[in-house]
């Protein structure tokens, strides 16, 4: 078996089963039948080796997480993912790798019945990019632009895990451990899908949290021209972040540690009930942790009502 | 101005004025208004410092051949190309370096109407991957599948510049010398969009000449299930690498030099007048260069009748 009918056969059945994959991997280029009447959402997003995580992190992994931080974007637009190309540059082609890599791949996509339906793979040093192809109903997507003054801000899950998961990475951790636990967090972050299509309607404004709290926030408030003033007391943490870092490290990482992968999302008071009731439907902690104001940019508030800084909020991409 | 203002400020030009285009660059994804009743195309390709292209090639050089690859992808299948999300890697932002290479890409893109609608900009060794969206009304698209026996195989503008340019890359040319004009078809291929739309419902199938033709049309070969005879004779060579190379070389580099961006494709014998029409019509060399038969693989024969045979046929990824 030569190298490329190895990469054929180990892609292949990620290609799913889809009615609306008219042609799939194998031509020049992918046909796929777009919903009626809905939005095309598309979004890339790429992880090297070394800058996005650490090079000894287990090949499922890698595949896992690269589907996992793309699929996040679509769940912050409120959209059903649908399709999935990848370019994938490798320094050498390793069957077992490759087998693992596309197997964490897998698993990612097939939760959301994502279809893989193309790609291309190069020789270089490893890089994975993932383009994703999803859908919204015209008119009820989400952005990061339409937060007003006097709207409750929200996020969802616990922050700064993945960020202290990438520092305990390497170390041993007995399985089960809150330690084991924080590194999952990171290896395998859980992209809000459900969250994101039922906050249609409700949210005026939502952004995922990639950056850092603090970093994806400011985004928010400036595209939506409007203050967002958090509580530190408010920002929800773990048990086992608690438990195994002390609490000033724990807020920082909770508003600066990145690639936590949460939706962080505006919302009118008329509508701060139907979180409540998303909460308990969802099986998701949604807490708010703020509220918008007039004015620009993140303040973050200490519990004695003093504003917190640190030097570097939120992660540079240089 | 922060290296991310920068990189906002140099490809934002690039978002173009699409009424097709809901939302583009600046949020979590992309919202595009696919047409009705048109089947979406997606295809992505990666271009890998030192491994696809020189790594002292000009940067505008390098992001118009982004695109025009990705571009030919979508030729090849019939389809009119509408948006584009790019995975850009940098080793480090060198604004000089990026204002050109944005001006390349820009450049091969608004030829074509495409609006750069999203991507993601990471740090790492230089890897540039394009993902390219297009539509095809739903019936038309041109695939690698539907050669019959009996077909004639055609084959647009010339073979193996590309390949020669290459190997005088580097060397001193005149402006207009030969070997320039060589060099040119590697740096700046044209992808042959309006050839490729003007053959749906005439050819039977269709691949773009990228890893070489016998490469490329043994992909056509076996995805049609029938063999591909081609004539050694009939492969159209330049001027330009006819007086720049010996016979066989020329006879090479035109069977097996990579990165044509050509159109190879097959028609049956009622529509090979249609060809004829089209070649004046767009100005587009189209050459009959073989025909199709029953049985499996390409071969290739010489002007004595006997079969053409290379060590390596075609580019290998690995």
């Amino acid at each position: 078996m030569t190298e490329f009918e190895l990469i054929e056969q180990v892609f292949a059945p990620l290609g799913g089963a889809r009615p609306d994959v008219a042609l799939g991997i194998g031509d020049d280029a992918a046909l796929l039948r777009p919903p009626a009447g809905e939005l095309l959402v598309a979004c890339v997003d790429t992880l090297v080796a070394g800058v996005h995580f650490p090079p000894e992190m287990r090949a499922a992994d890698i595949g896992y997480r690269a589907a996992a931080v793309n699929l996040s974007d679509l769940a912050a637009m409120g959209a059903q993912p649908r399709w999935a190309t990848l370019a994938l540059t490798l320094p050498a082609v390793r069957p077992v790798w490759l087998r693992q890599f596309a197997q964490g791949l897998r698993m990612a996509l097939a939760a959301h019945e994502v279809a893989l339906v193309g790609g291309d793979t190069t020789r270089g040093p490893l890089t994975i990019s993932l383009q994703l192809l999803g859908s919204v109903p015209d008119g009820v997507a989400l952005t990061r632009g339409g937060s007003r003054v006097g709207d409750a801000v929200f996020v969802s899950g616990s922050l700064g895990d993945s960020a202290a998961g990438l520092s305990l990475f390497g170390t041993a951790a007995p399985a089960r451990s809150p330690a084991a636990w924080l590194t999952g967090r990171f290896r395998r972050p859980t992209p809000r899908l459900a969250l994101g299509r039922a906050l249609r309607g409700h949210a005026s404004a939502c952004i995922d949290v990639s950056d850092g709290l603090l970093a994806d926030a400011g985004h928010l408030a400036e595209r939506s021209a409007v203050q967002l003033r958090l509580w530190a007391d408010a920002l929800p943490r773990s048990t086992a972040l608690l438990g195994l870092f002390d609490p000033d490290t724990a807020l920082r990482w909770a508003a600066t540690g990145g690639d936590d992968y949460e939706l962080c999302f505006t919302v009118p008071p008329a509508s701060v009930a139907v979180i409540e009731g998303l909460q308990r439907r969802l099986s998701c902690r949604l807490t708010q942790i703020g509220e918008v104001r007039a004015g620009a940019g993140v303040v973050l508030y200490g519990p004695d009502g003093s504003q917190c800084h640190w030097p570097n909020s939120g992660y540079r991409h240089f």
